[in-house]
């Protein structure tokens, strides 16, 4: 698929280096590991920039440990996201060395990135305590994936005050992830108030005509601030590995 | 349907001046007239304090002028909303004492009531400039309806400044409509802001997610702030009816 | 951000008994409290006249006791609601003069204000029995804010004559709270009875098209009575709320 | 597919009078007429009760004239429904002894069933004079169809005592049609004081969160009272059939 | 309310037979009694010809058996619907000669109406097993109402041999229930077959975009059969109630 | 219904072999069985070429014992889906000789066909681990109905370069059933590399915007490749019986 | 893309006859023309088996002029969808031997395939007449693909003999397109008569709660029949183009 | 606002230079300027990094010209999106070195900035020739804040191919803007190609059950690959404002 190494592998089978079959099966099956419940993709972080990340919230715990071993097999660290405190407990119990970080619901292979220190920085800001555990989510992934991170909770757009006073955090981040529920003002007034790109997390945080974060959701699409782009409701995975490669010059 | 007036009916009615088909006829019909087109309710303003307005979106200029005919011949005011351009031309060629004040959308037959001198004021806020016939609906109804009302333009969240620059504005008012469309977050912003009711009104404006006005309207109905209240979208006249209401004692 | 208090600091600067540095972080940080999981609102009663109150639903018993804790330091009766039964005891164990209302799912802690006798009275009136919790939401804030406060219960629309039965009542009220579920038609037949502003509130109350009330909802945004406006679905406290600062002069 | 039918054409069959293959074309052709737009089903009348009726909405003056000739051909009176003035006139220039009722929309062929005075009467009741369009259909079909008919306008719930003021009128119908747009209320309304079935129809009438008749359809739908069932929204038509249905004995 | 009622009032008012103040109370008061815990209508029989029946679904065993011994002391025979087996259980213990119907979720308390005889029948058909509980909600509900009462079970449209087989029993009813969930096509396929009023009852039977019976409603008020109309998912009780209203003469 | 066998029913009718009464009875009973909770329609095999399937979601184990019974009496092969493992252990103590499929939850009973070797293949295809149940499903009915059948998982778009290193699987396919969640544009991307009819299944994996499946069935309906249809949200079954009635010549 | 293809390239750089770069390149750009617009894909029938089709609703008509011209050089018919009558009549000013088939909206340059004897046929069943433009862009695009097609027009299932006066038809189909508007229960019935799959075209026809066809698409979806697929609203040209590979051995 | 700002601001009440009174004004007034229909924020470009940019959709051309001439007052380019071609006309008549480009319906007054070269380049890919206006938006706009930018169109994932052949212009890029309506796949499977962050913009292009873009975003938002964030529908003014951010070091 990649251009460049297709090149040299055509290369190699013009100077006879490489049979034409090896090269198409070399073509074909090169990038991922066939296990017995998926292909795990463990070429991502040569290709993306960011290693492959097993989704946990539809998975057994043997699906985890297969996983997070054929990504360690390639030298890769692993990252589980959305892994309920038991089933952390059962892949714990077979590896040991994974470190489970409750509130973020992450179970972790293999030591976080050094933070580069010629990166800005990322910024959580979040709403309300019951958006904590989404933003945390956000704010630990940043983190291992080696960004400068900050968490900056309870700054509600109903209390302005708060929010304004960590206005020097605010414009100091490279990039601003801001996490809210209910009516997802938070970053339309964010936004006005930085030149940094904001990427919004909707939260289910809410009840009655809050539709599961639907409502906050549609809020930051709408949002009069041009600065703002808006990942899945509740995922702040995505929002901490956008904020990572955004944060790369 | 009153008791009181009920009361003083049976009292009649016990001592023979009113016959008793009469009392059940009067009970029956009193308070409304009866046109071609339907029942006007004529007493509307001693029951409820508001004069009764027509709704004047899905109206014939005909219908519009019945209606006013009957108002006026009550003695109140007539006051009809979303009347379009062309239609108030034509009730105006009939009714020419008809003033029609194009940018609300409001065709008004009659004085307004004086300002009460011994009420709170009205604050009309809006986000934007698209939101502006909205709240000149609000605002213009608000003033017919004897309040001291003030409009207050193009402050959406993005510009917290802009906001921000007219504090005082804002804590002077006994009720404030606060009137925005896309991410419909101004009245979460503005009730954090002020110690009096917030009656939110979201507009149509936006494109895209914004479905009408439908996302605005999610958003205010799911501020963090305990002050506020919504009205349908689009709709300043109600919001001024009620403020008109709660600004009274 | 208050121009009065800006303006008097402003001053204090000037004739030197304030230095810069100290104004500014006066400025930016005097009116919360950061907590180990929030930045708790202290001065909202000054700012707003109402209490900061905690939102149960979503905090653990150990977050709400902090929370409580907090605002009782700085002299604030406490108050959270959507308490579950089983976190309101836990909170108990550790703050034993913590009061729990359990039909209203209100946790209280402090003396609610003394009804004052200048005000006007709050009118809560509910469809039906299923109603009730939100209706006793409203009412008991409404109580302990200050208000004299009615409950008028099982008063659905389909048999008119129980509400009619109570007209008076209705039409003595300074602020009424209509509360239903299913077709949520109660708010508007209020509307057209009484001249005070009527805050609806939908429940969730219903099954099938009722959308967890979704239905009642819309209802209430079209009614054709002008003195209405909606709060979120099942939200009795912040009806009680605005009740409260529409009952105040 | 007539049980009674077959069971004499299986006879005839068995006493040699018709030959099989007459039978199974009989079976298979005899109800409606094969035109070149589509097969118009001339035999409703007897087999259901109620005429076929042509839904002129999306058709061609040209396509009604056809389906109203082969309608006429059999002997059955035509009518079309959501007819537009322009379409209306294009067929009336062909068949100029059709009659076009205006305001309902209708497009008539033939003279209406006499009203049997055996039966009970329909009452179309409506909430306002937006919704007279769609009353009127409902209103006029009924009228065609042999009942007799009676229609109350202009009596939506905000204004109670109008609707009360005809308590007689409602309480002497064997069917009431309650015709609503904006909040949709009137039908639990009427429901509570009448012990005839209520057939609610939802009109399009409405601005905002009425979402074209979405909030009057679901408040009905909800309906805390057991006598009423929806048809769909502004379908005057289908209520007024059914009230036929209903109205035989 | 009630005109006669009324006109028999005032007349003893004027003969001085009742004294204005009482009348009054008479007026307000008579047609409930107020409990515990709600306002039972006791008259409801007598004003719209179907008792007062409980829904059950949001009750306490306590306020089922408040409410049914205050119908009964009324003389009235009381029913709770959508009663969970374990909450009648509760009731029985307290009211022992109730009848509990399990697989319709009723529970009865006194005799059901003979079947009159002068009466035509109520057809209820349901399109397969799983709709059973709601169809035989209308089909005991119907039964204790006084109607004669078919239940025709698993006759979906994909089968249409299993429905025509049963052709002579659908076109003997005088008003069908059609019960389906899914893609709710049961009632335009009966309704093209009867000439009958065909009430349909969506159901919330199917998986994945039936979204709780909502596709199937939306099938059912877009029926292309006039004869149809629509109640609330999962209500067999309304539908019993309005097919018992059109079942009389 | 059928024409042929009525044209020979009509024949016996004619030839005095076979009486009116009789021929109508058959003509409306054969083709079910009545038991005591449903009509089993047994001869489906012969008129669609696929057994009658038992759609096992809100079934008791009795009532699938049942329907199998009367399935295998028949001679039919008798296959329950969406079976819980729970019911499945009581269907199979009653009926030991059944199979249960526990990742497909599929209870069968009697062999599968024999796979036609005059046949081409089905391929089913699914973008996630989370979404092998609904894969399964699809996978071992269409085994079962006598298809040669192929697994292909974890090929989702975002590494197009697993579905890629397949071509040659997907090419050699007559039918391919795509299962997806999330974004669900897998089907999208297989039909624009292959020249078999596509099958879409959305399923309902996905957190947050998914809406249960909602999310990936609109974008599979707006598909930009002309060769995919959809069925409903997990509905591998569905996918299978279709994919078996396009394979057959 | 395509292994066989590559494998060949891969032998002929071995081989010395193609340079590596010129095979990237080949690999890279062969299969489509890169025009002023649009990359258009002339290899489509090598690959898929369908031509590529051009998608005119949106395009002016100099595009779809261009598009056309991009194809025949290519050698391939060319087939506009979508296109409005003055459209039409701009690309045939250009493109005089272009053929424009108003009612199916479709706009075809070269002729037709000649229908393959050996392939089985396709039948379009269409509710009613409102139906017709979708079933009949369906039945014209079978045709021109080489199919035997069939077109049964006003088959809705409020009047099933219709139906089943044509049941001959139905049952000789290879495949069947079934499109229906307003319920949308045409498929479901028409699959529950066949033994071939059914492809269900849902149509925006209806009026009210049908949301612009959304009431039909959920009724098909959730079809209780299994032989059903859904293409998108109004999408006719997919549902032949899926039937043509259907119909193809 | 500004801690910055406002700190020398103290520093100059401290030291006499600057009294109370002006300082409070200049805090509150200073970054906007107040015209008859707004409050322009003229230094946005300071504080944000962008430019205000005017949405002319819902504007008169008197309103612009009045917004531009305020920002061109303060020298900053001005940049009017979604300006209709005759309000373009008509601004252009007043301001005539306005440019229009027609294609992205933007109204530029003032040079775009020069493309820094130190900067990575944006690149704009889109589906159909449909998403062209959208993306042409992204596209001048970004060019104009100064980006390099290419855009790759017609490249939907329907026909793979068309996109891989341009693999290494995707690598190549910063950040990419994924334009695509229908099933909105485009972005999922753009970002598994790329290391760059992706934002995606969903398109109103499709037609039947693509709801107004609603799919394509609600796609976009579900999207497995986890380098994606999303705006509001057609909005290519704010991907390309977000990108110019990201892009920035």
């Amino acid at each position: 698929m990649d251009p460049e190494r297709l090149r040299g592998l055509l290369e190699a089978v013009r100077e006879g280096r490489v049979a034409p079959e090896a090269a198409l099966e070399t073509l074909a099956q090169a990038p991922f590991v066939q296990t017995a419940n998926g292909r795990i993709d463990v070429h991502r972080a040569l290709r993306q920039g960011l290693p492959e990340v097993i989704y946990g919230a539809a998975k057994t715990a043997a699906q985890i440990v297969e996983a997070m071993r054929a990504l360690a097999a390639h030298g890769q660290p692993a990252l589980a996201t959305r892994v309920p405190a038991d089933v952390a407990e059962r892949v714990r119990a077979v590896l040991p060395e994974c470190e489970y970080v409750a509130d973020a619901r992450l179970l972790c292979f293999g030591s976080p990135a050094a933070a580069r220190t010629d990166l800005g920085s990322v910024l959580v800001v979040c709403a309300g305590t019951a958006d904590l555990p989404v933003a945390r989510e956000a704010h630990e992934v940043a983190r291992r994936f080696g960004n400068k991170v900050e968490l900056l909770a309870d700054v509600g757009v109903a209390g302005l005050h708060r929010l304004l006073a960590s206005l020097e955090l605010l414009r100091a981040a490279r990039v601003v992830i801001a996490v809210a529920g209910m009516e997802g003002a938070l970053p339309s007034v964010v936004a006005g108030l930085v030149a940094a790109p904001v990427i919004a997390v909707p939260t289910s945080v809410g009840y009655g005509a809050s539709f599961g974060g639907v409502s906050a959701l549609l809020a930051m699409l709408n949002s009069c601030a041009p600065n703002v782009a808006v990942v899945n409701i509740d995922n702040g995975f995505s929002a901490a590995a956008l904020a990572t490669l955004i944060n790369r010059t």
